[in-house]
């Protein structure tokens, strides 16, 4: 899922974002309750209009903004309370609120309150736990709107005992599909494979998983090797912004000097609009002239990539070769220079 | 004409120019010069290749910009000495040498260099227009590629006798059509007309006049009322990344509040992709979170109201009610706040 944080996913227009493969597309609770405030798009006839995208949307609950992006928050068993990153001012999110501002934003998918903690700390993760359980369940009861589907949030840090307690009880409770949160936010990767591993057997086969806020190409092959359907991340865009196109091989960064002359596209066998109509020569020029053509052209091939990737993977699985996908695509990527963000 | 000064018409993908009915743009060659150069952009098959536009490009000389934008310039009988604005390096051009940078730029129309004197100075004018006349008829000799058409600039400020034996000589020589420079750099509005009736008996009716750095859609229709067939302006982008879209009835500052739950399009009667998409409400909030996606949608909007007005007088003129249009574009027009750049 493109991340399209402010009702934008930044510098692509709804149209290109369709061309280019997109079905889905993430939207942050937390940002746009903020501005332009969830009543203000309800009365405008919900997210979908307001941002002119006809296709599916998933909005997160704002937890995990107000635990990283708020200046001040303060959590309590009934809610948090938070200063907005914007202008200061002073806010709350219970579990009842942030389901009544995502039916005011009318995604079609809409995701419960969860406390995100530290992925490390044990114990913080258990108090953490049981408040998102307890709020978990208020979220179930609070939503209103048929036509939008609940996920749950399974918690629990690097904790293998606390990862399956919280799967047992959200699908006890019962959702319609299972986010997993809390993970590409500091622990190894083998932790965030090993976590996978553990919930694998737990969360229901016929109903959705959404790894939250992951992730680069490879993680997406090993998420959806561990179970997981559905991701998202800001990596495409936000690299395309600093001038880095994203490849099957790792990265270019296209600010640098021996792009000057390359007539070639980012990569030659990417079918994107900007592969098939411009060179690393352009859009490295574009890049050194500040123009802001360069952050669609590159958004608009780094989400091709990483949406062309998954469509593949998904083939691959319905067709029964996808153990032989994955080693070709680590044949490949392992060529590129390591970095430590794609480092297993 | 769109602007496309760095080979990129700035937050417009060629495919969405295209759409909006652009049939020609304009690039600078001051510009591609200095940054890539006009031999790297030669190397990688020339500006149509390059910037992925395979619709007609008009290059300018580079005059205008030598005369507006470098630090520094000594001109002399046989051309202009200056330093870069990008980084203060020294550069000279010539007539000969600006026909062979636009020859490796590869733009179907070309433009011979001028010198750009203020509009109001008799005697400086006199003089520059000597100048201008004999770099012209250098120019004309230099060019050598058969595929690219040589458009000569009539030049004399406000002063219709020098306007006058500028044309007559420039038209005397012979081009492939007559580029009218000098105007709109701070003279009224009734000069810049006074100017444009002054040339009209006397530039060749059966090829194309090209009124350069001009205009707001009231000048569209008074220019070409005058003879004007072509025109160019940064005024539709450049206003676009004010957050201001260009109306029928003049301007609309979006970042004012009061369109902060407007749920109309910027004109209700407008065809183009933002108008058929979006409402001012989500254009403010663009702009109000500083989104790049603003920049690109405002600027569909203006370049096609601009091309839609020059299609509509083109039209108009074939079909014999010209004179009814403009006057209902008055009408309209005055509706609007009156603004100094857009009063007559």
């Amino acid at each position: 899922m493109p991340v399209g944080t402010q009702a934008t996913v930044k510098a692509v227009a709804p149209r290109d974002l369709h061309d280019l493969g997109a079905s889905i597309i993430l939207a942050n609770t937390y940002h746009l309750y903020l501005r332009p405030g969830d009543e203000r798009i309800a009365r405008l006839g919900g997210l979908h209009a307001f941002m002119g995208w006809n296709g599916p949307i998933l909005t997160d609950s704002g937890g995990f903004q107000v635990f990283s992006l708020a200046t001040m928050r303060r959590v309590d068993e009934d809610g948090v309370t938070f200063r907005s990153h914007i202008d200061g001012s002073e806010h709350r999110f219970t579990p009842e609120k942030a389901i009544i501002i995502q039916e005011h934003l009318g995604a079609d998918i809409i995701v419960c309150l969860d406390e995100c903690a530290s992925p490390s700390d044990y114990e913080y993760n258990r108090q953490a736990l049981a408040r998102t359980h307890a709020w978990a369940a208020r979220c179930r009861t609070a939503k209103s709107r048929p036509d939008q589907a609940l996920f749950g949030i399974v918690q629990g840090g690097v904790f293998p005992d606390l990862r399956t307690e919280s799967a047992r009880f959200l699908t006890e409770l019962g959702f319609d599909g299972y986010a997993v949160g809390g993970l590409s936010v500091g622990e190894t990767k083998a932790e965030m494979y090993a976590t996978l591993d553990v919930l694998d057997p737990i969360l229901p086969t016929d109903q959705p998983r959404y790894l939250m806020g992951v992730g680069t190409p490879a993680d997406l092959v090993e998420g959806f090797a561990r179970g997981v359907d559905m991701m998202d991340c800001v990596l495409p865009t936000r690299m395309a912004r600093t001038g880095t196109a994203l490849t099957r091989t790792g990265r270019l960064n296209l600010r640098n000097a021996r792009f000057a002359d390359d007539p070639a596209p980012i990569e030659a066998d990417c079918h994107c609009y900007t592969c098939t109509h411009f060179s690393r020569a352009y859009l490295r020029h574009l890049i050194q002239a500040r123009e802001l053509l360069a952050h669609q052209l590159l958004s608009i091939h780094n989400l091709y990539l990483m949406i062309h990737i998954a469509h593949e993977i998904r083939a691959a699985i319905l067709q029964g070769w996808f153990q032989a996908y994955r080693e070709r695509f680590w044949e490949l990527w392992n060529r590129a220079v390591p970095s430590p963000m794609d480092a297993a």
